[in-house]
């Protein structure tokens, strides 16, 4: 389960903090003394998201009250319960922001792909289109891994939601063609004060947002505010290795030699954040976390 | 020449004006009879960069006066030992922009390969590093196809020049870690109030660029500006086939039936712009253009 949480075959904040649970949870059917030992080869496969640690640390409080692989298991499935429901609130709650007809754009992965449930800003657009209040999404790629050709693409096309995939490098264009009525993203952590870390690309579409008007919404269970880091500077941003930019699908798209800095995330400060859509409702500025 | 233009073998502003120049000779050698209809196949190409335009334009004022294919061949040669000159001013003005240690980032492909000559922004860049003024190039890939991370990535590491490649969305991320002390890019039709018409993307660079308080300058010979274009709302933007977004060198990366919109430039307005670097100077606002 490290492995695929490493190598992305499993991805999305709140999924890996189930793919976690459930891990550990496989781990103590097999041997519960290594639990505490599978935790630690969990938690540091991924530094970014924080519902991988907060549902490591959920783990570990179950087993230490009842140090059985049951418990564990019991754990991860209350966790997936709790997700779909989770999911649907968040997706209900998004959706009555927006109008009759309206244009959002996203970026990255936020669908049931990325969380279990039905998403985070994806369970907003699903719910929005089911409610005829979305006309059209335009789909950010998301380089380097295109999470959003790949992946948002083809939930997308399944739920028969009418979009566009764009390059990252188009939202400003098409927010200056007045053609965007609203931004949802999803968050890997969002820090006391309402920093939000995600995909890299996410601060762009954030700041380009707030110079049009249009109003920029971050979709994340309360797993996903971590009250114990204080801003956005305060969070552990992931390098990635520099040929998931060099190269795409395993065609190598620039020279032999070429060097590249992947950052895997960036941080948009709370100033251009207009709310935070999560299961309890939509929280506004001034943004202070003390607990999930 | 137009179906090399038009596929992108020959790209860049000032290149497709040299090329479609030389395309004229080449047919007024062939048949001086139909160099006014191959002027209107080299015209309807693209859109958007007026070099293009005026490159023709030129040449058949040049055939006017003295309508034999050496005419044409001397407007050609004329034109290629001119862009040598301009580019070379450019490099120099936009050079003594810069102190030393400068990280510059740049977007799209601005070197010898768009131009003929050294470039536009590239020249800036080489003539910077020349000057011992340059410590770092950060590289766009510039999605959809990726002229940053083929063309100036291998145009950079034959200079020496250091430079790590970036996706498009990174431009936040390193300028919020003050990573980023001037952007110079280039571009395809500046109107005649300073709007710029440049590569998809160019605008989100400008955007955050101007958040961060890092300068935006824009680097192009006299012929990218055109006074017949008031501004950038007029200029036409090229919109390109969808495979060149679902596709990347030839691998399929979207789902089959995927939809994808495929603006090939955008307009950066001229309030982001810091200046203007031609062959004749540096220009800056307010700028009114009303010859080149």
């Amino acid at each position: 389960m490290a492995d695929a949480i490493r190598r992305l075959a499993v991805r999305g904040a709140p999924a890996i903090g189930l793919a976690a649970a459930y891990g550990l949870a496989v781990e103590a059917l097999h041997d519960p003394s290594e639990v505490k030992h599978a935790a630690v080869l969990l938690r540091a496969t991924r530094p970014t998201a924080v519902n991988l640690a907060w549902a490591l640390d959920r783990a570990l409080e179950a087993f230490a009250l009842d140090p059985t692989a049951q418990a564990l298991v019991d754990h991860a499935e209350a966790l997936a319960v709790a997700q779909l429901d989770h999911d649907r609130a968040i997706g209900e709650h998004g959706a009555a922001l927006l109008s009759p007809g309206a244009r959002v754009l996203t970026h990255c992965n936020t669908g049931p792909l990325a969380t279990g449930g039905a998403g985070t800003a994806g369970a907003v657009i699903a719910s929005a289109w089911r409610a005829g209040r979305l006309a059209h999404v335009w789909v950010d790629e998301t380089r380097p891994l295109l999470q959003g050709a790949r992946l948002t693409a083809w939930e997308l096309g399944r739920a028969g939601v009418p979009y566009e995939i764009v390059p990252d490098s188009a939202a400003g264009a098409l927010m200056s063609r007045g053609l965007v009525d609203a931004v949802f993203v999803g968050a890997d952590r969002i820090a006391a004060n309402g920093d939000v870390a995600n995909k890299i690309g996410t601060y762009a579409v954030a700041a380009l947002a707030h110079r049009h008007g249009v109003p920029f919404y971050v979709a994340a269970p309360r797993s996903t505010i971590d009250p114990e880091t204080p801003d956005g500077a305060a969070i552990p941003i992931e390098e990635r290795l520099p040929d998931e930019i060099t190269s795409v699908r395993g065609v190598r798209i620039a020279p032999a030699e070429a060097n590249a800095l992947n950052l895997a995330f960036d941080v948009t400060k709370n100033d251009l954040v207009t709310g935070i859509v999560t299961e309890a409702g939509v929280l506004r500025a001034p943004y202070c976390f003390t607990h999930r």
